[in-house]
């Protein structure tokens, strides 16, 4: 019953895919969730709970187009800056259509300042604004929202055990190693990609009164 | 809008849940994919485009459980031998029901026989019966179908290579490597889960005529 | 020429020994540096150069042992203050005699007060007091000098990032995941250690004037 | 009195260096053993209980030149068939130099036939012939010897173990997992190196009459 729309322009991702190939994105110099990391912080983000979804520096948009996939009455809004990676995010989403993603151009965290309130933020990129990002989006989650961030860099790790500390939510640190089977002349070497920090941030449900 | 029941005899998780904490399953002696193993094995077995899956040494059920979610209106397989196993198994239905689940007593590959040709195949355990189980899953594959196999021994793997390299269908390994934040006295250290490959063999469509 | 002697109680390692097994030491409650983490601390510490090496939170003795038999002609200064497990590193010491190894029992970093000038200093664990002792280790190390520490603590490893950034010296953090082959029934399994931190600084020569 | 010859033709490594950085040895499209997994290949092949070691495939001689200044009075056998890489092997000899490292110019195992029986080998990089390879050195290996022997390929570690089960002789596999510390920007991130087993079979010493 599945028909896969071979048009090249338009691949028609079947809803709830996710952790798909990077091959089915298009990226800005490498600069993708790879598909293993993709499926943990996915599992994560819990998006079949959701309404409302932030993906702070959304690059590429893959884990907009998933999250959406994931949740077709909820709404997805996928924050960025960069003009190049606007542009990808773009043809990204012309070939996955998705129609409850919006693309929202802007730096956060100024650029949060007006979006609904999120039951979950995605933070992929935040570059030197991490701080300010993680605090604004930690303050607009909603009870029982989560926040699930990526972290190639020490230093953002260290920010974000700081932050959540402040929060008293609880929190969990996971470090993802994928080593991928390439080939080599009649073999299989291993290859690794670099590992990656996911880290959760769980706000409490409000107790009832 | 989402009704979660805290009843604890029936969690009630929301379809399309996946890559849920082990803590939300029953098993026996630690014999469970580990949340994030699975998250990533699921992406590779691609659920949302299949409606048979096998799940060969199904265990405490998480995959068959997370699987029945991702595709509603598919039929899950769930094969086991083991009494206590399928105990469990039967217990974590109870707290997840997935009323596209078929437990299947039997030990594989004998217990295959006469089920439904399935287009996804997930090999969780199969012990001392690999091979045979390998065999008769690639076998049974239909055109455009993917088998996904989960091994820690270093023997099972090369095993599958055996395999993978007969059907000359193309063919990934990963292994994952995962290590988990967990607190020490003032600190948070970093636990190692086992490494896991995560191997995935897709059949090819067949060439329309 | 290599005479071993059986001696249980004496195992006569011959220099310059290094990365044995954690079997061949004794350890209180697992706690010791593995055998492959110790071989890549050693490698990086560069005892061959090295003339007086503090070991700080010497721990079961292993790698001031090792250290010692790599510098026949230095002095090592194995600083421990618990009681327990001075008592479980002088034992190794009679099995490894290191006749270049001092004992000095007392809590670093007031412990490091009356100690030689060292060339090199390698902190193993440090607790609490991680950061005094990392501000005593790199005010007394002498140009072209460098300190070593392993880390499994994500919030040690922010601190000595910190520590790192104020000497203004050349810094390396490696990340070292190891996994062991394990049989299990008829195979292997890779069971992995936790992953490690090591980190090095290197003091710089003085310019000649 | 470490005297560091600063000629940069020759840089008088004082022995027994091991796992020194990569950047002090030439190299040949990157192929070197990494230096932290030499540093653990070296701790398992125990060059300080060895007289007669082969290197085989030693490639840029970065293992061979570290053995041979961790068993002085001993002497070592750096076998290599590529006319590229024997060059960069000599050169690196000519910075490092160690009189107790022979060259072999020629292609094991046939290339193996006459030298002095070894009490340790140590296989780098054995390509198709590795079976072969295996085979010969654990033919020649001496009563209470070791072989080491470091795999990037799946395939070779599956060759490895059906020779290490056919010896019978204790054997151990570790893989090794590293990820360096690289600048980017203003922060660190950790860039993976790809897994390397590292697996090492012991002959047991001959039982008395």
């Amino acid at each position: 019953v599945l028909v896969v729309d071979r048009d090249p322009g338009r691949i028609g991702t079947p809803a709830p895919a996710f952790g798909l190939s990077e091959k089915l994105y298009e990226n800005e110099r490498g600069q993708i969730t790879k598909a293993e990391v993709r499926a943990i912080s996915l599992s994560k983000l819990q998006p079949w709970r959701r309404s409302v979804v932030w993906d702070v520096g959304a690059g590429s948009g893959s884990v907009s187009i998933e999250v959406a996939g994931l949740m077709p009455r909820g709404t997805v809004y996928a924050v960025e800056d960069a003009a190049a990676q606007l542009a990808v995010l773009r043809r990204n989403l012309g070939r996955h259509p998705r129609e409850n993603v919006r693309v929202v151009e802007g730096t956060a965290p100024a650029a949060l300042a007006g979006l609904e309130p999120p039951d979950a933020v995605f933070v992929g990129g935040a570059g030197r604004e991490l701080h300010g990002v993680m605090c604004a989006a930690s303050a607009a989650i909603q009870p029982g929202g989560g926040l699930v961030a990526n972290f190639a860099q020490l230093e953002s790790l260290a920010l974000w055990q700081a932050v959540a500390a402040r929060t008293g939510w609880p929190a969990e640190v996971v470090q993802v190693s994928i080593a991928r089977g390439a080939s080599i002349g009649d073999g299989t070497r291993l290859a690794a990609l670099n590992p990656v920090f996911v880290c959760t941030l769980e706000r409490p449900e409000e107790p009832s009164l």
